[in-house]
């Protein structure tokens, strides 16, 4: 484990961009937006994933400088071809398109076809924030979940983020994955050798499970909720109605023909629509209330659910955004540390282009 | 427990509501909204709740014919004030101008302060499917539920609804509460005597419980994940977003401030707002692509689900929507059982207004 400053890890990835044919600009854009991950502390989204990305490139599943266009729109929405563009790069574009639409008419909708693998979701939704605007941001991605009742894994970890702006308090950001825990969590019991919580994974028979390796041997992430006792129903609901909003609305693929982020997997058959599926809401919140009156009241609620009484053993009640803020801030001043693994993969990478290693 | 039909429910509950002032529109409106609960199997929320309205009447809770008026608009959004009026007749006023919104620019969204409570949500996000649109509804409401790590109820259910068209295929109807469980299906375990599944509610000190009637002695519903290692917080997130969309957008009551539904509970003290809120959004599907092909895709989505292979002991994956869709159809052909404790509830009613006991 090492510690690399922010500075360190920008330059080179943006470095890794450009080498795959990224230009100046896109290479800014999808840096900025992978490291947010690692200055937010999901690790499993940040700069681990580069060479899986890279990866893409080389099987010639992501174009790294897309035309991306908007393909069809009414005044408030708007569907966005991403031309196979590194998520990273389509999905500030689409937000950007949203924005822009709720400037003029209020709120703005865009789902995107034809993209990839985006990041973290809340780096898109929190775009809205600058603008005092409340921002969505979700995508659709390869099938790991079984929806209740199946066996088979026909959803991806869909996850889901909504920012919202405040006034003295910092702002609202939900960002999250729509199963019981996301698939990087498992990852951190694998390495340990530790076995997983009940209620997370099942079996490939679709039996309870508490095996962290389980998705290696067929079995799947269960959606949020983990059993129907425990409204799993509803974790499935959630994930279906993401793959919905993100694909079915704009002809990007669904279910279980999502392709896949490792680029040795092979694509699944009979695609019904181009790339992964992504869907961006942007609402002014000046469209429903002057935005002064509704930062104050977002104040007043962020403060009553600060100081609600907590649980013995607990300290306070946490604001969704809040623990990623303060990571963001402490990783910037301190540095991000890295695990191994992640640091001779990325050397493996500096390597095959003739880079100096990080 | 007793059988009646579609038509004698309704005119009996028609009747209740012309009783306390409803005008015949009005009357017929919320009718409908509220028996839609008892045809779609949603018992506690359908005409078990009709004394429970009449009470809050009679403190003066709630108007019978309210003006529902826009007081705040967007081309794309708006905030609707109830006026003090039934959930069950605001909540379709409030959905209509969504859908005309989504008529003149691809989507509408609005937002609702001085409400009661609505009934289901499904309801009314499933008036958008006739105009080929999909529906959003949701609502705040008192609060039950202890956000993770807190001892005290700062939230609601607060329940989401997604109705989707399809094609060939039903539409898919999504209508959940963000708790693990609902308040409802608490009460059946309170009848029979039998506890709670862990992860549903806590004590009033936070600690867990299996006891289904710890929210009498001051405990609390959890959110939909249970505890923090099943992803609570994601539940508190996804009910917290209903609140801040419902009611810190509209200026109704937020957080702990949330009117209760029996009319002997005080009002909270120091309320933010007015009355209750909700949110609704009305999306056209041609304003992503032509209609005919999102619907062949949708009509792929989920047949493509429908046939996912069943865990041993399961006949079939749920289409969200599918088995109320099947309650429904049989409760109008074959009738609509009512428990003894609702059936002397409405006899005590129809004295009350002199009314021929159903």
């Amino acid at each position: 484990m090492s510690l690399f400053s922010y500075q360190q890890l920008h330059s080179f990835t943006k470095s890794i961009f450009l080498q795959i044919g990224s230009n100046e600009t896109n290479a800014e854009i999808a840096t900025k937006a992978l490291l947010a991950a690692d200055l937010r502390g999901v690790d499993s989204h940040g700069i681990a994933r580069l060479t899986g990305y890279v990866r893409l490139w080389e099987a010639a599943r992501v174009n790294a400088n897309p035309e991306i266009k908007v393909v069809y729109e009414t005044l408030s929405t708007a569907v966005v071809d991403g031309d196979k563009g590194l998520g990273l790069v389509v999905a500030p574009a689409a937000m950007k398109v949203a924005i822009e639409k709720a400037r003029q008419v209020g709120t703005g909708w865009v789902s995107v076809k034809n993209s990839n693998h985006f990041g973290i979701a809340g780096y898109h939704a929190m775009m809205a924030l600058e603008y005092d605007m409340i921002g969505i941001s979700m995508t659709n991605a390869s099938a790991l979940v079984a929806p209740t009742f199946s066996k088979e894994r026909l959803l991806g970890t869909n996850p889901i983020s909504v920012a919202i702006p405040a006034g003295n308090e910092q702002p609202f950001v939900a960002d999250f994955a729509t199963t019981t825990a996301a698939n990087g969590k498992l990852e951190i019991l694998q390495r340990k050798n530790s076995p997983s919580p009940a209620g997370w994974v099942q079996t490939n028979e679709g039996q309870p499970s508490t095996d962290a390796n389980e998705l290696k041997k067929g079995g799947a992430l269960l959606p949020l909720g983990g059993d129907k006792e425990h409204g799993s129903h509803k974790g499935y609901m959630l994930g279906s109605i993401v793959d919905i909003f993100s694909a079915v609305l704009s002809g990007a693929n669904y279910g279980p023909w999502v392709p896949p982020f490792p680029a040795y997997v092979p694509m699944p058959e009979n695609m019904p629509g181009e790339g992964i599926g992504h869907f961006f809401g942007a609402m002014r919140i000046d469209a429903f209330r002057p935005a002064a009156d509704f930062k104050m009241h977002m104040d007043n609620w962020i403060s009553r659910f600060k100081n609600a009484m907590p649980v013995k053993g607990f300290e306070k009640v946490i604001i969704p955004g809040g623990p990623e803020r303060e990571m963001e801030k402490e990783r910037m001043a301190n540095g991000i540390e890295l695990l191994q693994p992640v640091i001779s993969d990325l050397g493996e990478l500096a390597d095959k282009f003739g880079l100096k290693r990080i």
